[in-house]
């Protein structure tokens, strides 16, 4: 299988501190000024990782045109976890599950600016299905700032299982919805084992997995939009979720 | 010049409804399933706009390739306002002003979603600088889905300059920063005439508008990643923003 390769100094740094990927070599742009991965370059050498020069062209290709900042990384595959992965790393770290389930969100960059949140709210894993959903490719691990390489991510083959899942261990799930069947966000309480459920971009929550929750928050909105971006509306929710927790006095 | 394209339902719809731009025709794809678009096209019909049908791959080029939806609007160039409509809009309203300033914001997508955001949340406009930072383009107004024709953005030649007018108008302004100089979101009082601005997704706030602002404020962070998303950080601001006024029974 051809390697995946990450670009940017956030998502290569963070594919090395996290050392979860088998690492075949990295590579760095002939001439580029690489002051600001003088740390990443270090990091290779400490652990062997072979570094090559190559054409600043042959990295644009390699990158698909996107910005990459002189550094790619060739790598094995996402190393994904499973439901009970994420379980116990909460449970290792003495905490509530706070797990972030994603119902179809298909742009790789929504889904990266929520594993860059998720990561930053401390949540202990992410959920996805593995078909018709996004899966955690290199334009994801970037647009998370390398969040992904940390974080734990399952791929189910069905979300609704997964939802059942969580909830037979005592997780309540929670569904980002909209309109009036939707609790205001404010008059919850979030600090519980926590699963929240966050829609597809155009359709929102499917309606087996709308069922499936045990109930479904809205935020609250004062303007003509009536709804917001999915990696933004998740994150806000995240937030919430850990702010609830703070004020418990648990973090 | 060339008339602007505005594509997708959601950005066309609100174009429409919003008026303000010189609409010239809007453009639906041949054959096109346009059972969902209905209503923008009596829109369109009522206000005398003519519909024209095109093969798909001609909106596919107009839409540089972006989804469309089967619907283009072409249009005269984005309505800017002027920082005193803002400020008029929130005394219309008879509210204390939320604005939002973006330092240099680059990615369109992140301009979109801020947008999108600023809009639900109430804010009365938004101000960005003309050299550097990033215009209302098209993808931007999709991206917002539609918001940005309903709301007010300010072009100033200098943000600063900008910022000391708003500080003059007795607007607190306060910036997104990162680090021990900033203070929590949550330790700060929001509820007042406030001007919040976001930064560069690489660099964060310049120095010389970071020494501008009344105070820095940041947010809690709980992970290995040290930085959100611009447009989640921004938001989250902004609904804790919107958050304080509903507290204090203001709206």
């Amino acid at each position: 299988m051809a390697p995946e390769i990450l670009f940017r100094r956030n998502a290569v740094r963070e594919c090395l501190a996290a050392g979860r990927r088998r690492v075949l070599r990295l590579v760095v742009a002939r001439d580029a000024d690489l002051a600001a991965a003088q740390d990443i370059l270090a990091e290779a050498r400490r652990r062997g990782v072979p570094v090559v020069e190559s054409d600043k062209k042959a990295l644009n290709v390699a990158a698909h045109g996107e910005p990459h900042q002189g550094v790619l990384l060739e790598v094995g595959p996402y190393p994904y976890a499973g439901l009970e992965d994420i379980l116990a790393r909460a449970g290792e770290r003495g905490e509530a599950p706070l797990v972030v389930l994603l119902d179809l969100v298909q742009d790789p960059r929504n889904v990266g600016a929520l594993l860059r949140t998720a990561e930053a709210m401390g949540a202990h894993g992410i959920v996805i299905q593995e078909r018709r959903g996004c899966e955690i490719t290199p334009t994801v691990v970037t647009t998370s700032a390398g969040a992904a390489e940390h974080l734990l991510v399952a791929q189910v083959t069905n979300l609704v299982e997964a939802m059942r899942r969580l909830k037979k261990q005592a997780v309540w799930v929670f569904g980002l919805g909209l309109g009036a069947e939707a609790e205001p966000l404010e008059a919850v309480d979030l600090d519980r084992p926590l699963g929240l459920v966050i829609g597809n971009e155009g359709d929102g929550l499917r309606r087996l997995v709308r069922d499936e929750c045990d109930l479904l928050v809205r935020l609250a909105m004062y303007g003509r939009v009536q709804s917001l971006n999915a990696a933004v509306a998740g994150s806000l929710a995240l937030y919430a979720a850990r702010a609830a927790r703070r004020k418990a006095g648990r973090r």
